[in-house]
């Protein structure tokens, strides 16, 4: 039997289609939301609805801004002859967290996967090659995901790039820095032993 | 600097509340819903905001109800004489998917501790000592969760019901089924071993 009422069931619905959220966190999501007074709902709720009203994306690079260009586009600080290419804004933000990179960003909208039938078509990359062409742009880092897609993607746009006068590089694969080896998978390692550096010891 | 734009920093700020989510999570919830057409938000943000006006608490036994009764406690085909006692919706709906109880159930709102302030008033017990008072129950399960604050609230209430004509038991805790012995925590398995039984091999 069903023993759940309908607006948990249907909020259980909803919930499950979000990444990483299985229908046990769904249903514990659900009936602790179900716990919450009036206000605390209602303040989520409007949270959620008013982003297609109050995001926008940044005209010049794509990342998400509450205004027509985003925080960094608008930062004069940022050295705009440096533009790092990222698939999606939470890779922007993850760069950014780090906090090694006084660049600007130009984000892609994703990777080119011919099973989830994404093209280049698909993604920003007119945009990058009209920015390039339009300023003085020294590099462009192709920091698109270390996957099957991402790299495609980076030498998609790597190749369109030959030619003009712009330095194009990648970030380093190789082992993550407090990793052990034992976890580290196959690729990364042959990779990360194929890359291999001199080591210069300082007297 | 502070590279997230405004609505969505909103938006984690009001994610980071929901159990189970942390601060990375939340972020990525974020992004993905920044990612979702409007209807899709419009939707899910209804399914939150309605659950103050849509959810009831069953007038019987406590379970969220989107009528004045539950669907178990307006099942005539549920044994009404065997009251499980539950602290919270979501623990009968962890029974119920078990599918091995055919009786009602009555949920408490919540344990007692002293720690959250959460003392005997703040439960349901006075409605299920009415509903023992009134009607014909042979049985209650205390089934509050295996923790020192579950355990606190079952011995109370057990206390309460001493003297009256009603059996009160209580799920026996002992080694997960499937489980490794390793993994189990010490409590267990030193319960577990108290609580050994004959072994009879059929013939």
């Amino acid at each position: 039997m069903r023993s759940l009422p309908e607006p948990i069931e249907a909020l259980i619905d909803r919930l499950v289609r979000l990444p990483g959220i299985g229908r046990r966190s769904a249903q514990r999501l659900a009936f602790h939301l179900a716990r919450q007074n009036p206000e605390e709902l209602e303040e989520l709720a409007r949270a959620i609805a008013r982003l297609p009203r109050d995001l926008r994306t940044c005209a010049r690079c794509g990342n998400l801004a509450a205004a027509e260009l985003c925080a960094i586009c608008s930062d004069p600080r940022r050295d705009e002859t440096l533009i790092c290419v990222v698939e999606q804004p939470e890779n922007l933000a993850s760069i950014e967290r780090s906090g090694g990179f006084r660049g600007v960003y130009h984000v892609l909208g994703g990777a080119i996967s011919p099973l989830r039938s994404v093209g280049p078509d698909d993604l920003r990359i007119d945009a990058l090659l009209a920015r390039i062409e339009a300023g003085a742009v020294a590099e462009v880092i192709l920091a698109t995901n270390p996957t099957v897609e991402g790299e495609a993607t980076a030498l998609h746009v790597a190749r369109l790039l030959r030619g003009r006068r712009v330095r194009v590089t990648r970030p380093a694969t190789g082992l993550p820095v407090g990793g052990d080896l034992e976890y580290v998978d196959d690729v990364t390692l042959s990779r990360a032993l194929a890359a291999r550096r001199e080591l210069v010891e300082d007297d």
